[in-house]
């Protein structure tokens, strides 16, 4: 392949939060190491490289402390960067996390001024996103859980939690703002345990809410890893439920710090089968990257460069997957086993159940089928590695 | 306290799994170290001990290869044992793991027989289960999993231990048995990702069967541990979604191998707000302890015993913390800020978001509430130890 | 007990870091929740609650840019303070971390310049410590490590590294220094991998040194428990090496993001372990903590106050074991099988060799010898609950 | 490439453990899927694949009960098959954690009857070792650990360890054997926790030793993972320190049970980075693989195929990295800052640490060297994958 076979287009539909271009290098034991960007900058070094979109919290573009004026300017000049270098606000999300008043979490804080305040700023990052023609509006709840346990009752929690995310939700129908909600899972850190650590958490919240059809899930890559859980199960799960509204790609080594790294630049077999999964699904929103670049980069470019380009890579190598001849003959065989009694669980009926009762099977000859994983296991390490 | 303070009782409603005891001390590095008890022989020394329950898969009870008239006795045996002894079978479920058949899953074979068989291999343990009274059906699929993911389709997997559970609901529903189901979640081990690997997921599954009033979850502190997550938040997941069917209690060092220690010899803290969340939500089913001697041990009953002893002192050291009025009096201040602004979420309307998004908040004093979190810590730490 | 029984006394040679106690709450994901400490305020309130000493980088008490002038000052000010207050300097550190001049390394850096200017760091952190009377001097890697494996060769890296401990050590006898080296592992963050990862790898390192008999290890039960590992066990190979200069206690979840809690705070077990090791092999080192408060404490004393009280409960605990009858009697009989042929491996003969060749073992005998380890782990689970 | 040129060949040095081909698929919670191959039938299939070499415990060879006849029977087969078919059994161990006798350790055994049975069992095998030209020979203390710290004091432990290993040092030494030893850590499974976890505890616990020099080690890729360390720098850790006698690669998921996958088939940046080391620094000792097939397979031989063949596929993506010209441009600038002021540090002496003492550095200059790590990381990526 010539190397632009894998250059970014818009139909990619690729799309970066300015957060992570935006990111100075800070850590738990380092100071900055390189300068911040401005939004502007990001957003327009995104559009330049053929980036379909951005994602922003609220801070990220409008300060903390900006008064109505400076608002109104900063939106003013962020629509008209949009219009003229043909990018989309895809993503918006808000800050509940970095000011030291949500220390204990923002809509399961103790205090019910706090709560109030975070869904107040809330309302507001909802008519921001509105007014940017965002679609999908994020919840990641950095700071919603504990160290200490013995500090509030778990239920409670989640049901201020809940109580919130209603309220927000009346008030996007209230406003008749075309907005779905997404929620992000995390287990921990910056809090000692995150509430909704997992996907399957999120989906299970979602099924609690008055208006489950407007919430999805936005599931990241190394968020799940934090678990040392499978990012392909887990953003599979998402897709059955019919609730993948956005997806969060990067890297991590499994169970430590939150390194957010470059997608595939730790796993290459996981980079692929979350890529599987969403061509094989025809998924069809935006490929969001969630991660930044190493402390020691001067600038984020080569970072966002590789991310696209990792990403169309292995859309090739799920396309080759899909057409190697032994590795299809090798499915073939494993799902071929016993056509005739395929689909006898789909509808129940007493008849059916009795007939299933009935049944005999060929234990030894169940047990002996042959499932030759080490081979279908190496033909896709081989195609991985450009060897096959 | 005298020592028999702790003696267990049948209001405790503790139930084992007999094939915790059963247990041969066997594992993947070496041979049996105790002899296998019978189930009788479990039961009765369950009995014994003034335990409430057992809980068995039907193979604990009926070997595999037994004939209609074998298995007939066996339950004659069992029944008269149940009356004679004073115990209940609490709890039933279905060996889909051991026998070889299963070695790529039971509800998510790719042998459409397989998945048949296991579906008839449950229907028989239901009418067992039924015929003894049990009222909670447990699902943990061992083997529902992959080390391949080239091999099967997540979401197609997920799609077929569906179509089993939705079959086996109407079977119930069919046969008019009292029986709810309950799924329990396990990350990896014994095979390398497990489908439904957490609280969440078996929740957010559950939202998607045909019959979910019929499901609940079962959840594992050890499984839970194994994702180095916080049981506490995970059961009370499990609780606020009204699903808290069963529970298996027990300890584990987190992220390695399946330990299945004694609940409470790993981690004090996590075995306290376990029982917590039981007592203050009134949970009402039975206390299932699903663990294992250590390997050197030459019989099970100084592990039974310690199980049980070590929930009925955290229930007393629950009682004293909710008694405590240092504890008590930190919470309060930690929950009493602002209490007029409690509640405002509860209801949305028009006007009262308004109202909401003209509130102003005074953010430096919202920033600087004490939360004295270490002090409430120490306290309770220095209650868990006995010296407060 | 009365509650004082476990107040602080300076026999109890505690120690805190000043950093710990400067700690601002900022994380990755938040900003400053509380005002730094100077030097001086930190180090009156540890004498005042009866601290032995505090430990300290170089840039804790001076900072990174200031003159030669500024530094005299400083010193004199902290010597009186020493004088004043009735406190020692245990432990000094340099600082290679916090500076962007450290993002790929400093004594592992690819760039010669920054090893000599780490080196020359140190130099005059030694200066410093000499002149306060501090006599352990610990090396602490953070920056030692990398995220891209690329980038540079392990053994290359770990030459350079050796190369500067082997002379500063040269360095500390030109100037007879009375200082020891002691270098504390980590596994990872703020590197993705750290080099030095574990106990055992840095008591390996101090074997291939020109003078290991100048260095010892200072372990951290958080760094050890970020690997999973057991720090009772990782604490004994460090005494049994002759090697555990100096301890830095506190408390971790298993295998995530550094959290850096109070002792005992998350695992009670782990702390009576770790505390039973050095009591019970008369460790005679300052008992120091490497903590800090959680991000929502307004200042550091409850976080303080606690460290200490957890450590003097638990050394209560050891005492309350080691003269416990009933856990004594099992010890001694899981100890005192076969007490004749104890000792016949301590030496080596041909003879003893040839006797032992043929000796005959009663194989089902000693396969049979009870081990009731649930037993005693119950005992030493009620005795740390008070309940014994 | 022709597919043959990843064949293997003699001069690879390949070996693979017996144990590997002749492990039946059971696990803690399945029963036996395959049959288990004799001894001789492994070794027939491994030369017939032209892997050089065998590794074996001594009873995968001979089994616990087989009386002298049997044995002297065995070996002479044993031997004629090494010469008939032209491989070497190059690595030999004593299985002494299977059978319940060793329930509770081996050599860490509180009863001195069963560490002298170990250390007698190990004699015999040495015996076997030196009959069939075995030059290395492992321990992995499978059983040596606890579950329950009350029961014996780790630095006690290491002692009857350390004990056992002088002596038989000493008899290997009295019977002129060319044996070198070599220790295998791993950090938990069947154990609760190992004692000798890691690489860098095994190598300190060598420095202590009577004979260093006899004693090497034998890193484990899986073992590695399951503490969540990186196995670049832990077999560049055994090898600095001259003993990496020998290796076991295999592939992991980090943190959970010990699941010996195929080398390379969970990881492919550390299955390339572990073969750089070996190439960049010639390693000359075998390549030995110690996994075993999925449980679903039928027989050991495609697992068998594909270690190899990946070994090699990662040499020649060495040799590729080594000779292209962007990646060796960029380590070129990345290592070529200030050559002037490389070797300063090599040899101390007072005038030296003067000049360094008074040296100026630039600090805003080397703060700000670019390290263009995203590009060089995303380099090897495109390599590994096959499209650079």
């Amino acid at each position: 392949m010539p190397s632009h076979f894998y250059a970014p287009t818009k139909q990619d539909k690729f799309a970066f939060g300015i957060w992570c271009l935006q990111n100075r290098g800070r850590d738990p034991f380092g100071d900055q190491t390189r300068p911040e960007l401005s939004a502007l900058e990001c957003i327009r070094g995104l559009a330049q490289r053929n980036c379909y979109g951005f994602e922003f919290h609220d801070n990220d573009i409008i300060p903390f402390e900006a008064d109505a004026k400076q608002k109104k300017q900063i939106l003013s000049d962020v629509k008209k960067a949009l219009g003229d270098w043909g990018i989309k606000a895809t993503m918006a999300t808000t800050n509940l996390f970095y000011h030291p008043l949500f220390k204990d979490g923002a809509f399961s804080s103790t205090d019910p001024a706090i709560r109030l305040f975070a869904t107040q700023k809330v309302m507001n990052a909802l008519d921001v996103a509105a007014e940017l023609g965002t679609q999908v509006f994020v919840f990641w709840g950095g700071r919603e859980g504990v160290e200490v346990d013995a500090s509030k009752d778990p239920v409670e929690a989640t049901l201020w939690f809940r109580e919130a995310i209603n309220f927000l939700c009346e008030y996007v129908i209230a406003n008749d703002y075309d907005i779905k909600f997404s929620i992000e899972p995390k287990p921990n850190e910056p809090r000692g345990d995150l509430y909704l650590p997992t996907v399957g958490s999120v989906l299970a919240f979602i099924a609690t809410l008055d208006h489950p059809d407007m919430c999805g899930i936005n599931p990241e890559t190394a968020h799940i890893k934090m678990a040392g859980l499978n990012p392909y199960h887990e953003f599979a799960q998402a897709l059955d439920a019919g609730k993948l509204l956005d997806v969060h790609l990067n890297g991590q080594k499994p169970l430590r710090f939150d390194q957010d790294l470059s997608f595939g630049s730790d796993d290459l077999k996981d980079a692929f089968f979350t890529t599987k999964l969403l061509v094989d699904h025809k998924y069809a929103g935006t490929i969001g990257f969630d991660a930044h670049p190493y402390r020691s980069e001067a600038d984020p470019w080569d970072f966002v460069d590789r991310n696209m380009r990792t990403y169309k890579i292995m859309q090739e190598k799920v396309r080759q997957f899909n057409d190697n001849k032994e590795i299809q003959d090798l499915l073939k065989d494993i799902h071929g086993a016993n056509p005739n009694l395929r689909g006898l669980l789909t509808k129940f009926s007493k008849d059916q159940a009795k007939k299933l009762k009935e049944m005999t099977f060929d234990v030894p000859a169940l047990t002996a089928r042959r499932l030759p994983y080490e081979r279908l296991d190496q033909l896709l390490t081989e195609l991985l590695l450009g060897v096959l």
